[in-house]
């Protein structure tokens, strides 16, 4: 059975940008900082960052914010492997995305059932702060995998927002330290 | 030669209090699963969270916010041990604390100083936030004993805000797995 999974770089202080993200700069100011030392040409292939790498290319499927999606270009139509992208959308944008990516407007629900449907046996990859609120609200979020970063950024977007107050447990299945983050996996508790 | 040391429960959302924390209310609503597993009472003196008890035990003074001391009541003069214990203050309050307990009102760093110096060899515990963040911003802190709780509360006190954007550079330098916590010790990069 599929999990959705969340894969996120963040600030000991909860950031996963710097302030005054765009299109023209999509980690904010200084916010490349995050990402030291795992972007797509650097990242470590052994070692727990290894495992951690091994495990995204892995999933069969992934579920984005528009946003992330955007500003990422689409992937030019394949994040990896050819796996399906699905992109939850409240309206269908006048134009189609490319390659393997597609929207969905029928809500956030129904997105996460389509991708676990086509991700098969496989973990679906999440990607996005907006959509990760989104799916811990409606109660489809099985893992967040954060990858802490030991800084504080003082500023940014922060990952955790606006959630409400109602508490939601969780539990630290795994930690794996790495060279320059420690990565933390966590499981949603059901209530 | 001591060390000024954070010791902080913090959820991962980075929460340190449920919203409308106050006197009668110390942890904010729904707080309190902040400190499940480490209350006075009940905190584990074995594992992980015992090293962590000791450690917090065996500090040769203790730096702490007034906001903090006050809602502990001051305790009653006496934190451990009879330690001294410096509470930093724009102005020197009309009455004067009990027991161990003294204000300093020449700044933070004078502050410092002097329970370091009280201390001799032994560590200096910190407490609170807003003191931790004056810290910070001062280069004082030397370790920031973060005790996650893997919890998402949503609301209420956040331990790090206002800190600017200047990044402040972080050592993970160790990880201990307790019961109800990950404890992460964290040293402070001089720039």
């Amino acid at each position: 059975m599929a999990r959705l999974i969340l894969h996120i770089w963040m600030s000991l202080d909860g950031f996963i940008a710097g302030p005054k993200d765009d299109a023209d700069n999509p980690l904010g100011i200084n916010g490349l900082r995050l990402h030291k030392g795992f972007s797509p040409q650097d990242w470590p292939t052994t070692g727990p960052d290894g495992t951690v790498f091994d495990e995204v290319l892995a999933t069969g499927a992934v579920v984005t914010g528009r946003r992330t999606a955007e500003l990422a270009g689409f992937w030019d139509g394949d994040h990896h492997d050819g796996v399906p992208v699905f992109v939850p959308a409240h309206e269908r944008p006048a134009e189609d995305p490319p390659g393997q990516v597609r929207y969905v407007t029928d809500g956030i629900e129904s997105c996460i059932a389509q991708a676990k449907a086509a991700a098969g046996a496989r973990d679906v990859l999440l990607h996005g702060a907006y959509t990760a609120r989104e799916c811990l609200r409606a109660g489809v979020l099985d893992l967040l995998d954060i990858h802490l970063v030991p800084v504080l950024l003082g500023g940014g977007r922060l990952l955790f927002e606006n959630l409400g107050t109602e508490h939601v447990e969780l539990d630290l299945v795994r930690t794996l330290e790495g060279t320059d983050a420690l990565h933390l996996r966590y499981q949603v508790r059901r209530p």
